[in-house]
């Protein structure tokens, strides 16, 4: 089979101008990139006490502890999400009376559950099986809620506070690295320790910290 | 095919005595497994100062605050380990006057140094290729000589203190929870914080705490 030279000129073309456009979209794409970082301060709810769902005397401690540390950082935070079981909305409340200007929502998509059957599996934890797929299908939207990369038009960094669940922290690390999901209970944490995840504006995820609790006297430190 | 009744015996016996030799060996396994826990926690090196490979005046600051945190935790720690580098040694002086009480050895193993080349790959960090040969399977060799469950006849619970670099202790994180190796720098590590893994008997590691400077007060952390 053989071309025409206008055939030929007419292939040519088509060819530039796809280069065009790809070039021409690609830089579109790069000068609509974002510059910010979105900081993400999740804080695992605190020990709970003998009353239905709510915190102990200790556990109330342990949030004033990290309230208090929250504020001694000093970063300008942006928003406070709970999930609205009663232990993380007391926790919440507790960390609100060291930061009260920042903004708080709830947040059913943060209670507590089970993501997703951990790998290796763990004697004594066995829930139901149709738990992992009720459960795990909420954290993984709340995961894809509230983990992204800034906005083009933002701005400034973010520092979002989430106040949930050992559970669905430690699913969120897991996810947020890249790391095999069902590693999640490889990761321990303690009662109302902070866990801090930066994602870049090239959407690369830094994990900072994980459930620091060093601000709390060593008597009042609980683990999940 | 059709067996006679003493073959179907001879079977019989057979199958009985595999069950028995399965029993009898799975519970000697069991009977010579260790019950305790090899506990590490990792320190990070203080912030270096100008002078080359020492630390810094706020670096000092890091390390005693670490030196009394974990003197405040006050676990029976085994052993202190430290790399052989300027600033590890500094590092592990100043917290060694918290602890006097610990053993301090040395080993090259612990120096810093590049594991494996990082996926996502980082701009900025470009060692020469052949760092990663020969610094890879030194910190290779140093996480086998650290990382194992506890000996049979352990009687306590050993808390062994390993004073290294932030590059190694990512690096042991991610081999420990048998994450990809190659994922160490989505970790990232404040100077003289401290990082706790545990290695049950069953051989089952946990994270509990990554980059800890909650002890510190805000403006005396730096990150690596």
């Amino acid at each position: 089979m053989s071309f025409s030279k206008t055939h030929r000129l007419l292939l040519g073309l088509g060819a530039i101008s796809g280069v065009v456009t790809f070039y021409y979209t690609n830089n579109q794409k790069k000068s609509s990139a974002c510059f910010m970082d979105n900081k993400l301060y999740t804080v695992t709810v605190c020990e709970m006490g003998r009353q239905l769902g709510s915190v102990s005397i200790k556990g109330r401690l342990q949030a004033e502890y990290t309230g208090i540390r929250l504020k001694e950082l000093g970063f300008p935070y942006t928003a406070m999400i709970k999930s609205t079981m009663t232990r993380a909305q007391e926790t919440g409340d507790i960390i609100s009376l060291s930061v009260p200007d920042v903004p708080v929502t709830n947040c059913d998509l943060l209670r507590e559950g089970a993501p997703i059957p951990p790998e290796p599996p763990l004697g004594r934890y066995k829930p139901e099986i149709y738990k992992f797929y009720q459960d795990g299908s909420r954290i993984e939207a709340a995961f894809r809620k509230y983990f992204y990369r800034a906005e083009p038009c933002q701005e400034k960094d973010t520092y979002t506070l989430l106040v949930c669940h050992a559970n669905v922290i430690r699913y969120f690390v897991c996810r947020a690295l890249q790391f095999p999901a069902e590693a999640w209970l490889r990761l321990s944490l303690n009662h109302a320790s902070i866990t801090w995840i930066t994602i870049t504006p090239g959407g690369r995820c830094v994990l900072r910290v994980l459930g620091d609790s060093g601000h709390m006297p060593p008597n009042v430190i609980t683990t999940t």
